[in-house]
This record gives structure tokens, C-alpha cells and sequence, in this order.
């Protein structure tokens, strides 16, 4: 009893010396950068050398082992922390934490999945949380692991509305996998935290939210591995250890002092006195080594199921009248079929992105997110970072609530795939609230992002084949109202590939639709044709990466001339994606789109109001081949 | 007492019938238009009729009146019950409510304001509370004006981290002027709620975030009315009234029951048993009116003061070097001297994007809004529903966070400015996840919404003064490196003009950049001069509208050729902004900009691995002027 006494004071010695080990890493690797946030590494450190070096299970030289516990940092401007805890844990040579921030160098400014050890990129506060959501669904819902997920937070970021979405989704699903750490140091970037070192509101809020909370001395390294140990025996819900500390620990001159927040240590003196004061604290380094994943026993992981994107063959009949929306659903539980990596979630609407069809197929890899969509899409991120392949769906209009963690996904390189319902004005009366024009926008600009545009059944069931398919995040926009099949079963799709519908050697122009406008383009082109104007039609498709070559071609063959059409807003969308790829070419592309908050109504009403109509389309072919012929005119006398 | 206990009784019963009438109203309304959520308004209706019938203080026919406490109806598909409410109180004929959702109508499917008792439109849930602080704080801290702010939401949006950071704020600002009332029906659109029918959960959410909380029966009035007199007696913070409902209460086939959530009751048999169960109970209807202000004796709101967009002279030099950050900063303090209207707010980034500046001028027109940008955001859009300027700062990354609070303040008809600081590569070490790169495409796709991009000290002051200026959403992106004063103090600016910063008649292509790639490119200028080659320089400075005229003159007088770089995505920004705009003249716009996630690195190395700097205009200059050459010469052998 004495003997294990005297270990456990040893432990406790070893840990508290790692910790200021990790702080002393920290400011050599910002003052080196001459850049960073070492206060907030400091504030963090004897938290994060608990985790590592006596919580966490981990083998180091294998970070994908499906074993491992998984350490989420949050608070992502800790970063030096995080990459000192990995350096002495093993990961890498401790040496390397020099090249913090440098072009050359894997250690970012804050984190990203370019180390191996980092799952999620962090650095926009308050989305660490919802990624260990979806790492807890994987391991306690699907592979049934029995590893824990950490998720470091500081209490700035407990501001953010999307950590208590992600609380209130973890105890919904009681996931006693998932230990949140709150690092409470009392200042901000610019002042102090709205409760500056009242833990007291925190835990009160993790408690009402569900979770047990158990509130630490976070410089107290006894303190802290108790609470560790205890939130390993609560069964039922979500652990969150809230943890008073001070920012810049251990350094007398920044502990606990505003204005240190994104702020490097100089060189020489600063340094040399910060490292006089934390160096004797440093020196019992004992043997601390991250503990291992066999020494708990647990089950083998599930046998990798090879992931694939063949489902069913896709059984529409030309002509039959049906919505996007609905293929989507229908596809996507035919996928799940085959493909036991796909996952879904939805925000409580999934009875109209039409998800509640995979959740009636497959409802064990369906999670209910309900409104709040910066977790849904936060959770999707974590169970991507588990190597599923999650499809996420709510109205297209609300998935720019998630716009940020969309950004970090891909920041994160997730393969995230997200669907986005009731695009643009024909969702009809329920008014501009509920209208997608921004989200071709928004999804094109996110870096590497992929999006589809499916017109019709077909084409909407191969984006959701492409989609599960292709690695990276996939964007698919769906429509409310019914459409006709015009694509053959067999017809073949490819990301970064658009549709010649309507083709013949005296098209006069091009028209280039998606969704609704493409069948709206295609009524013009019969009115046109009875006029005896012959029109190209272009279904876009793929919005991104976009067809520059069929459009080129298309426009050179059709006097250089397109006009694009589009639900949506004119900036950003088909519009500008086309103008952008063939502008180049001296091809004129001339724009309908949405040109002002619309309002409720029927959606024929507002097709028309809005000028993206058939009868709006007509018009525009004969105003454009009206000036085309007088601009020709004058080139045609000149030369005669 | 007697006499006062039986009038309380017949005002109770009134009450109750006056919930009823609105139940009717509701299911005739949606009914008649096919389409929209009565069962909603059902659960919703007594606390509604207690509300506007009990506790409200308007002035019916003058909604503009500062005294009018505020009604926000957060979960915004409840719209019919609050047009008949309205109705109800005198502001338009209930004959009215029949044209709900209709194209001619104002009422549409969700509250805008289009009519004028709504300031703020809803429909994407979770927004209502933070729009109720704006006015809040409004009225608490700015006007000094006695009323009260009621919100109206409902439990799914809940779910809405939006919700706690409003609700978090409410607190830390003492606002014992808001009123939250919530109507848990437990039942959302595809499912119940993550609590059904568990008011406690709420309950206790409310108290851990600092508010009182009152917990009733909705439906039951005397004690919705108690609770209502109860919270203007709460003096130090908000109150929230948690009221325990049923969805399509008073209907016993849709009562409680799924399934029913947008979905109207049948014209003929379904809504002649819904009005036979109801209108026995709405048949004492009294003499029930909305309460006028006037019985408050409330003091007079302060005087109008005019609000102006002057303010002191600009004073840069020529060639010195400042952020555009910086000078946001200043000139929005500078513009606080003489418009009392400026208030600015900030989400804990103030010592960046340089708000402290205003705050430090005028420290009780600035807001603190801590880490919580969708709250910042509505939080502005209720500040300028009641009449002020707000200006709301964060990192531009970070106000992707608030992109739907950004979507519905179009809706609102919103005169909110926002302010995104560290633009693009060009902040360097910090990383991807601080680097603003789809900010211009989302506020381009902004219905309506203004964009600047102001590359030097004179054109970010201009820039500031023409957003207080301009009515409507303006966006304003500034950068965090120096740039050198280009333009004289007396230089004007615009909004949609663009800036010719280099120009002769040699030109040979224009070069469109803005913030730092219009230096990258004056260098590349002299660097082309050197080797004879002659470029025309644009400072775009207005991305929306876009300078489509100056753009095509450019255009058409350097060989139909642009080329624009930009230190953003290549998808959504100047390059698409001005192929969009220029490409049915056939001028030809080819592009540079961010064609991948960044890593960190110094500002000069970023700007060159991403082939956006100097060196990479010049040779692209190069390569097009030697491509454009040969694709001449042939031409001209051919007419040789």
C-alpha cells in the first residue's frame, strides 16, 4: 500500500514534469516561429501530458489503428502543444518542433491532418467537439470499439454554439466514450473570457446539458488523473472535466496576464528567463511513454468490408416524372446495400431530403442530428475521419449554417459528402427562408470540393454513386419539384463531365441549365425550334470541377455564344462558372439567374417572376441572336 | 377582490377564446393556400393570444413607434398565427389572412418584412433570440427605453447552438428586458424532439445559462399569464418561459399526433371538423385589443439625431504603409464621432481586426460579442431592425460561421455591415484555418449585398464611410498586411467603380487584382515595363456591383484581354466576378488565384507557392501576350 503510494507519487512527479516539459517544447517552437500561442499551450499543459502520458491509449508508430484512443484538439492555436505531446510521446524527433509554422513543415500553424496523428484540422473554435461526437458514434454505434475519444477545449470557445449542439447530441446517444476537456484560463484573445475563471458555470452547463461534470485544479496533476480515472467508470452519458487554470503557467511574467494571447516570446532574454523558471520543474523525466492499445484487451477491430460504389442497377423508365430529392434517398439506401461504409444524417428533415429512405434500410448507420447542423456536419467530419463514408442532407439553404465546418473539412482533406434539398425558387410558397441561391456559391469555393447537379432520376442516382465513390467532399444539390427521366439507365455519368441533351449542326447558341432550368431551357428550345431557331442544350451537371471542354466546344460551335440559366443566385453559380472557364476562349456567356430576394408563391409564378422561365429563356435566344445578327451586319457590309 | 377575481376569470376566458379565433384563423389561412404548418400555430396559440393580448405594449397602426415592445417569432412557420394575430389586433383586415403564400400577397410562407410589424424575417430556425438581444440591448443600454423584447420559439430549434450563444449573451448583458418563451410541442418535422415532452431539460438549460426560468402549461392562460407578469418583475436578467404544449392542440385528429407538421388540413371535411371542435371555445370574444404604449408612461425616446456618413478628413500620406485592418478601425471610430447611429460589434478578435479602435471611442456604443459569430451576426441584424448602424468584425474565415444569419439578413432587408479581416495566404503563418478564401464568393452571392475590397489606407477609409452610407448589406474585406497609400486623401470612391491605377495607350492586357495582389501586380507592372511590355493595372475595390463598364473599356483597349488575381479561391471571386461581368462582351479573363488548401508559411512564400505574387503575373502576362501573338499571326498571314 505504501509501496503503490509512493509509485502513484512518483507517477504524479513524472507527469507534472512532462507537462512542463511540453511547456518549455512550446515556447522554443513559437520563439523559434516568432510566432504562436504559447499562454494557451501553457494553460493546457499538465491536461494534455495527463492524456497522453497517463489516460491515453495509443500506438504511436500506428496512427490508424482502429484501436487507439483519439485526442481531438479543439483549441486548435494550442497546436505547439499538441505537436510536443506527439514528439515526446514518440511520434517524431523532438527536434523537429523547431520547425513549427514553417512553409517546409508539417507542423502547421494549427493542426492539420498533414501529420498523421491529427485526425481533424482545427483552428475555428468550437468544432472539436462535434468531430469526437462522430468519432464516438463510430466506435460505440458501428464498430462497436471500446477506446475513448478526448476532446480538448479551451473556454473562450465555449462560447460557440456548436459545442453545446454537440453536447446535447452526445448525451442523446449517451456516448460515455467521450471525455471533453475544458482548459478554463480565464482570458481571451482580446480581454477576458465572458466568466474569466468561474468554472462553476461550466460544469452547471455540461449537467444540464447531460453530461457528468467534474471540475479539477488543471495544475493539479493528482486532481487531474483522478478525473480521468473517474470518467472512465461513468457508464451512461458524456464525461466533461472542467478544469481551472491559468493561461501562460509556470512563466511568472505571462501567467495569468492579458495581452499574451498570439504573442511569441523573444528570443534570448524572454526565453532565457521563461526556461530558468520551468527547467528545474522539467527534470524528473522518469520513463513516460504513452500507453499502449494492447494492454486493454480489448476486441479485434471488424474486418474491413471493402468499400463500393456499385449498388443495383438504376431502374427509372424514360419519361417518368420524379424528384431529385427522392432519387437521392432511394439511391443512397440502395448504396448502403453494398457498401457497408456509407452512413447518413440529417437535421430533422429527413422525410424531405427524402434520408429517411436509408434510415428505413439501414437504421443502424443512420444518426438523427435534429437542428443543428454545424454538428450534424461536424459529427459527419469525425465518422469520415473513421474512415466511413458519411452523407449528410438537410435543405440546401441550411447547410450554409455549417459553412465553416465545411471549410475546415476541407482543411481536414474529409470525405465528406453532403446533399443539399429544395434548391433555389421552385421549392415555391414557402418562401425565400427556405430557398437555396447560395449554396453552388458556397460549395464551389471550398478547395477541392466536388458539385454535382443531377436534373433528373438518373443522373441524380449516378452523384450519389460518383459522390461515395470519389474521395474528398462531394457536393449534391437536389430539387423539389418532379422531373422527367430524358437519361437512358445506362447513360454514363462522370464528375467534371456535363450533357449535350439537344444537339445539331445549326445550333445558333448554347443554353446550359441544371435542375429545373434545364427542363425549362428545354420547353424554350422546342418553342424556338417551331420558330425555326435551333438551340444547343447543355445540362451542367458538374459544377465543379466544371466541363470546360464541352462548353468551349459547344460555345464555338454555336457562334460563340451561351446563355446559362439557373435557380439560383447570378454570382457564383452556373453563370459564373461557366463565364469563368470559357471566358477565356472569347466565348460570350450571358447570365439568367436570381437577381433579388424573391418571396413566396407558386413555383411556375416564380420562375416567370424571376426571368429563369421558359418564356424568359425564349426571349433572351432572340433578344442575344437579334444582336448577334445587327453586330454581324455591319462586319458583313463592311467587307462587301 | 371578488369583482377583481371574477374580471380576471372573464379576461382569462377572453384570452382563451382569443387563442381559439387565432387556432381558426390559422387552419383557414393554410388551408385556403394548400400549403404551410397549422398544427404548429396550435400549440403555439394560447401563449400567442397571451402575448399580444395581455402583455404586449403597441401601437398597432404605428409600428414604427421606439416604445413598441417587440415581438420576434423565432420559430418562423408558425407565420399564419402571427399575421393573425395581427389581424386580430386591428393592423389589417382578418379577410387578408386568406391570401397567405400567395404571389401577390405579403404574407408570405414565413414572416419577412414585407409587412411592417415584422423587423425581422425567420424561417431558418434558431436566429429569433439573437435578432431579440439586438433589440434588447437596443433598447437597454442605447435608447434607454423601458419595453420589452418577447421571443417566440420553438423546442426543435433548440437544437440551434445559436440559441445558447444568444442565450449566453442575454445573460452577460443583464438583459431583463428579454423575454424567451418556449413551446415545447415535442414533436418536430420528422420525428419528436430530443426531449419530447421533458420541459425540465430546458428548464435547467436556461438557469445554467443565466436566465430565470419559468416553467407552464400552455394551454393553460391563467398560468401563462402569471408567468408572463412574473418575468417584468425579474429585474437582473432574462426570462425564459418554458411552456409545456401539444402540437395541433384543440384538433383532436391532428393533437399530439405526427405527421402532421407542413401539412394543411383539407378544405371540406378536414377543416369543418377542425372549426366544429373549435369554435364553441373561440365564441367570447370581448373587447380584447393590443395594450398602447402609452399606459407605460414610459419617457420619451431621445431624439432623432440625423445620421450622417461624414466625418474628419481622411489623412494618409502618399506611400505610407498601413493594414487595411487598421484603417478599418480607425475610420469606423472616426465615423462614431459624427453618426450617433454607428454601434460596432465583435467576436473577441478586436485587437486584430482593430475594432478597439471604435470600442476605445465610443466604449458604450460597442458590443463584445465573445466567440460566437452567428450570434454577433443576428445580434446586429436586431440592431438594425431598430434603426442603428451595426458593424460587425471578425477574421473573414470566421464569418462563414454566420453565413445563414448573413442569407436571412438579405431577407430582412438588413442595413447590417460586416467587416472580415485577414484576407487570403497573404496572414502566412497562422494556416489554412485563419485564411479567409470563399469570403467574396459567399458575400457575393448575398442577394442585394455590397462587396469592397479596398486595397490601401484612402480606399479603406472610403470604403467604411460608404457602407454607413449605403442602405442595405454591405461586406467590407480587409487585409492583415501593410500596403502603401496609392491614392490621394481627396481621391473618390464608389461603390461599383472600380480604380484604373496604371493606364496608356500601349496597353496590352489589364490586370484586375485587389488588397495585396494589387501590389503584386503594380510590381509585376514595372517588371513587364522593363522588358517593354505594357499592362494596364485595375484595383477592383467594388466586387458587388462590379465595374462591368470601366472593366469592358479596359478590356476592349488592351487586345480583349484580363487577366485578375486574386488571393482567394479561383471559384466566386474577382476572377469569376469579372468573367461574369465581361464575358458576353467577348473579352477574355483568365485567371490567378488559390487553387488549393494553403499550409502556413511566410506571406511572400505562400504568395508565390500559390502563384499569386508578382513573378506569377508577370509570366502569366508573358504567356498570354506570346499566345495571343500567335494566335494573330496566323490571322495576319492570312490576310498577308
Amino acid at each position: 500500500m505504501e509501496q503503490s503510494a509512493r509509485t502513484n507519487q512518483d507517477l504524479t512527479r513524472e507527469l507534472e514534469a512532462m507537462g512542463n516539459r511540453l511547456r518549455i517544447d512550446s515556447i522554443v517552437a513559437t520563439s523559434e516561429a516568432g510566432s504562436g500561442h504559447p499562454s494557451t499551450c501553457l494553460s493546457a499543459a499538465d491536461l494534455v501530458a495527463a492524456v497522453f502520458f497517463y489516460a491515453m491509449r495509443y500506438e504511436v508508430s500506428n496512427p490508424k489503428n482502429p484501436l487507439n484512443d483519439r485526442f481531438v484538439l479543439s483549441k486548435g492555436h494550442a497546436a505547439p502543444i499538441l505537436y510536443a505531446a506527439w514528439a515526446e510521446g514518440g511520434a517524431f524527433p523532438v527536434e523537429r518542433l523547431k520547425t513549427l509554422r514553417k512553409f517546409d513543415s508539417d507542423l502547421e500553424g494549427h493542426p492539420t491532418p498533414r501529420i498523421p496523428w491529427v485526425e481533424v484540422a482545427t483552428g475555428s473554435l468550437g468544432q472539436g467537439l462535434s468531430c469526437g461526437v462522430g468519432m464516438a458514434l463510430n466506435s460505440g454505434y458501428l464498430e462497436k470499439i471500446d477506446n475513448r475519444i478526448y476532446v480538448l477545449m479551451g473556454d473562450g470557445e465555449m462560447a460557440e454554439g456548436s459545442v453545446w449542439e454537440a453536447a446535447a447530441l452526445a448525451s442523446y446517444y449517451k456516448l460515455n466514450n467521450l471525455i471533453g476537456i475544458v482548459d478554463v484560463n480565464g482570458l481571451g484573445q482580446s480581454q477576458p473570457t465572458m466568466y474569466g475563471h468561474d468554472t462553476g458555470v461550466y460544469h452547471r452547463r455540461f449537467e444540464a446539458f447531460g453530461w457528468r461534470a467534474i471540475s479539477v485544479d488543471g495544475h493539479d496533476m493528482a486532481q487531474i488523473t483522478a478525473a480521468l480515472d473517474e470518467a472512465l467508470s461513468v457508464g451512461d452519458k458524456p464525461v466533461a472535466i472542467i478544469a481551472a487554470t491559468k493561461k501562460g503557467k509556470g512563466v511568472s511574467f505571462i501567467e495569468d496576464k492579458e495581452g499574451w494571447h498570439g504573442k511569441a516570446l523573444k528570443k534570448g532574454e524572454e526565453v532565457d528567463r521563461a526556461l530558468a523558471e520551468l527547467e528545474p520543474g522539467a527534470a524528473v523525466t522518469g520513463a513516460l511513454k504513452v500507453k499502449p492499445v494492447k494492454e486493454r484487451g480489448a476486441q479485434a477491430p471488424p474486418a474491413g468490408e471493402p468499400a463500393s460504389s456499385e449498388s443495383a442497377p438504376v431502374q427509372y423508365a424514360m419519361g417518368q416524372e420524379l424528384a431529385t430529392r427522392e432519387v437521392y434517398g432511394a439511391a443512397l439506401a440502395k448504396l448502403g446495400d453494398t457498401n457497408p461504409l456509407v452512413v447518413a444524417l440529417d437535421g430533422d428533415t429527413k422525410n424531405s431530403t427524402y434520408s429517411e429512405k436509408f434510415m428505413k434500410a439501414h437504421p443502424d448507420r443512420f444518426f438523427e442530428c435534429f437542428i443543428a447542423e454545424q454538428n450534424m456536419v461536424g459529427t459527419a467530419v469525425g465518422l469520415a475521419a473513421m474512415g466511413k463514408i458519411p452523407f449528410a442532407s438537410t435543405f440546401a439553404c441550411f447547410l450554409t449554417r455549417a459553412y465553416d465546418q465545411i471549410r475546415m473539412a476541407a482543411i481536414s482533406q474529409s470525405n465528406l459528402k453532403l446533399c443539399g434539398s429544395h434548391a433555389g425558387v421552385s421549392i415555391g410558397e414557402d418562401g425565400p427562408s427556405q430557398m437555396a441561391l447560395e449554396d453552388l456559391a458556397m460549395m464551389r469555393a471550398v478547395e477541392g470540393a466536388t458539385v454535382l447537379y443531377p436534373s433528373e432520376a438518373v443522373s441524380a442516382e449516378h452523384a450519389v454513386r460518383l459522390a461515395a465513390a470519389h474521395a474528398g467532399i462531394v457536393y449534391i444539390r437536389t430539387s423539389r419539384p418532379k422531373t422527367p427521366v430524358i437519361y437512358p439507365v445506362d447513360e454514363p455519368f462522370e464528375i467534371g463531365k456535363a450533357k449535350v441533351v439537344k444537339r445539331s449542326d445549326e445550333d445558333e447558341i448554347t443554353i446550359v441549365g441544371g435542375g429545373v432550368t434545364l427542363f425549362e431551357a428545354l420547353s424554350a428550345y422546342d418553342v424556338l425550334k417551331a420558330e425555326g431557331i435551333s438551340a444547343r442544350v447543355v445540362d451542367i451537371f458538374s459544377l465543379k470541377p466544371v466541363d470546360a471542354e464541352t462548353l468551349r466546344e459547344c460555345g464555338r460551335e454555336t457562334n460563340n455564344l451561351i446563355l446559362t440559366v439557373e435557380d439560383h443566385s447570378l454570382c457564383g453559380g452556373i453563370g459564373d462558372a461557366v463565364a469563368g472557364a470559357v471566358s477565356a476562349d472569347g466565348i460570350r456567356v450571358h447570365k439568367l439567374g436570381v437577381g433579388e430576394v424573391p418571396r413566396s408563391g407558386e413555383p411556375a409564378e416564380l420562375l416567370a417572376a424571376y426571368g429563369i422561365d421558359r418564356k424568359a429563356i425564349a426571349e433572351r435566344v432572340r433578344a442575344l441572336l437579334r444582336q448577334a445578327g445587327q453586330t454581324r451586319e455591319p462586319d458583313d457590309s463592311a467587307r462587301g
